[in-house]
């Protein structure tokens, strides 16, 4: 395994992450599901549907199932482990391994993890991206897995407190980022704060519900959708962290924010300013190269 | 009248600023209002009620008069102009010149400001501030009309475009921010952000609800109850604002945000660094300084 920025490593021939966050429309022009569909290659590529973060997993394989079908896959399949054991099958790793796209439905990212981390499945996904040029997508829960660093836990805090985020493993597909998902629909600014308090090395990726962040070949971020992505940097935070008590609210300085809507691609290698002043479009480079880290 | 910034134009007899973000405790402890009578001086001085911005006038005077009551205060009356002629008023003007404190509920900022501005009662609050020491304090429209731009009708978007916030005349008692109130609560980072994309040399400040943000003599800013006080400085941002369509989302780059907890004070002149590295205290210094600029 290697760490690359995802500008340098990836070429043509490799995949892309897709991370959804949450709420997709799944009846009307479906436009971030089409997008993810011609991302995997198109109708005609096979794409698995992980449904094992969900409580209703039955339920959200026939939803996927029918909404992959109405854009014209015409290969689907449901792959729902229930435990690592499972998701150590030779089957499952084989069809991944075939797929055009692999889609995490939501649910409890800590399932997820607990069930896929470290199992074959797991790493025939990481192969299928690296290889054959698959597309890893998520939403929701699905989508905050796909970090290095997860929120595993995050209360519903109007502020950012020592205890409002806990971090756990996720599955590693991006190394520099923490990812919240239904960000602006569910007030999580306050979450996300926290997350990066306590690892400010990690940017903060806030995704909107029916909008994906592409992370795809050659450097390129694309944000996709009806909503936004918000980027929290807080490498040149100050914080009260280490000496607030639990539950205090915290003291936050120097935060840094950008907000890149719907329909914008960034190619972090090669940012054409577009009007920025140097010092933004620098500082826009150099985060956007944090967000693309993908882990091989 | 002069324009100062508030740390060099205050001295110990002169007044407060005092923005509550809106739904003070008026039941229990009432800490926020009860630091308030303490600023206009403690319960034997009077305190004057400006309850124009409400619809519901008089059940407003009831309940802050009773409010006001059970926390000490002696003298307590109602100045309630329902246009600008009745604020125009010589007794109105020497009640105010009289007080300790100005209180100004919530309701409509567009409405208050209409009623007030420019009028005998204005000068007189203005006065009352300068010379005798009063606190000039308002809660959710009352604290929003305190600054020279005021944000005149928010829509609740999710995201910040150009159409979401709307900048009019408030009342000039400070120089350099727009106001929103209730501002954890109610998701209102995107209508802030949009204020400020509007006018990017104003600092934003979000005010959440039973928490106070008070700008004293000698450059003393403190953050008071039960929440936070978010500052949003866009002087170093890139937007697309003057590109983007009427309804298209933002980009905005770089904007650098302050979170202060209740219950903090900060001296904007002689900052302690307390921990802080010397680029974020000096960011933080030089925000407070901005937020303070009273104009007398």
């Amino acid at each position: 395994m290697s760490i690359l920025t995802g500008a340098r490593m990836m070429n043509d021939g490799q995949g892309h992450l897709f991370m959804v966050g949450g709420g997709e429309d799944r009846r009307g022009a479906m436009r971030v599901l089409a997008r993810y569909v011609e991302l995997c290659g198109g109708p005609d590529r096979p794409i698995a549907v992980v449904t094992s973060a969900s409580a209703i997993a039955d339920q959200m394989w026939e939803l996927y199932d029918s909404v992959f079908g109405e854009l014209g896959v015409r290969h689907r399949f449901c792959v729902r482990p229930e435990t690592a054991e499972e998701a150590d099958d030779a089957d499952g790793e084989r069809q991944i391994l075939e797929a055009g796209g692999v889609f995490m439905s939501g649910g409890s990212q800590q399932r997820l993890v607990e069930i896929l981390n470290g199992t074959r499945l797991h790493r025939a996904m990481r192969q299928a991206f690296g290889r054959q040029g698959a597309c890893l997508g998520g939403t929701s829960a699905g989508a905050a897995a796909m970090a290095r660093l997860m929120l595993a836990r995050g209360t519903r805090e109007k502020l950012p407190d020592k205890r409002t985020a806990r971090l756990e493993s996720g599955l590693d597909f991006l190394r520099q980022v923490v990812i919240d998902q239904h960000f602006s629909e569910r007030q999580r600014l306050a979450r996300l704060l926290s997350a990066v308090a306590q690892s400010p090395d990690l940017i903060g990726v806030g995704i909107d519900e029916d909008t994906a962040l592409i992370i795809g070949s050659n450097g390129q971020i694309e944000v996709f959708g009806a909503g936004a992505v918000t980027l929290i940097d807080g490498r040149r935070m100050s914080s009260n962290i280490a000496r607030a008590g639990t539950q205090e609210n915290l003291e936050l300085i120097q935060v840094i924010l950008h907000l890149l809507p719907a329909d914008s691609r960034y190619d972090a290698d090669h940012l054409d300013a577009d009007g920025r002043p140097a010092a933004a479009t620098e500082a826009l480079i150099n985060v956007l190269q944090l967000v693309g880290q993908v882990r091989l």
